[in-house]
């Protein structure tokens, strides 16, 4: 396989990063792969933020991963900044290849260039081969993560 | 008891945010509420970001809670903004007053005003009281949340 890079996503790379968020037996029914209008406006707040970091991971030309990394200061713990890791996605393709422990190794390690000093990520209960493969790449399943709509 | 203030924390409010982090049986371990200077930092940073928002609940001139709320866009659920609380602490005098719940809906509903279609929050997994409290205002326990210190 060619080589893999990982960078920021652009306007560009939506249909590829939407493409993937709706290829999931969850996202399959919150997308809306044919209206990108409002990934678009979500775009442009995201890339206006210093403390959001949506990339892509792109193989050849073709976009085969995405994450979201947010950068989140607090006071707790002696002023400890966190990141959070959202959106974790990899290309069917792509599966079994090792590209996801690329991906949150990547997230872990800018997190670190951030000052970050704690790396946390919610996954759905039913996810669990996600979990496994977190626990695999040193997360512990410390805490309950909560939902409310509104 | 006398009417219940909920306003953004100044720098002014820190030792009284900072001692009620450490009075927790999680916090007492992690805070240094001698040493207030890199909480001073932090709070900097946050005050300078447009999408945190650290509050205070004051009774009288007493600070008497604390809550952190980020609010995060993202591309998933067709580009929807969310927001999650950190770091809720109540005064040990306030406890089952009510105040906690202020606290959240207050968070709920800043949330909505900030055009979030959903909060999220992690609850460390021993604390099942929390657990509770959270179910009751309707949060559900859908995901693992997962840490990594580095």
């Amino acid at each position: 396989m060619s080589d893999l890079e990982i960078r920021p996503a652009t306007a560009e790379d939506l249909p590829a990063i939407v493409a993937m968020l709706a290829d999931d037996p969850l996202g399959a029914q919150r997308e809306s792969p044919d209206d990108l209008a409002p990934y678009l406006i979500a775009f442009e707040r995201l890339a206006n933020d210093p403390n959001q970091h949506v990339v892509v991971a792109v193989r050849g030309d073709k976009v085969v991963g995405t994450l979201q990394l947010t950068i989140i200061p607090g006071l707790s713990r002696r002023g400890t900044t966190r990141s959070i890791i959202e959106g974790v996605r990899i290309h069917s393709d792509e599966r079994g290849s090792g590209l996801g422990t690329q991906l949150i190794e990547w997230a872990v390690e800018e997190s670190g260039r951030q000052d970050c000093r704690l790396v946390q990520l919610t996954s759905d209960v039913t996810r669990t081969d996600a979990h496994r493969f977190y626990e695999r790449l040193g997360f512990e399943a410390t805490h309950v993560g909560f939902k409310k709509s509104i």
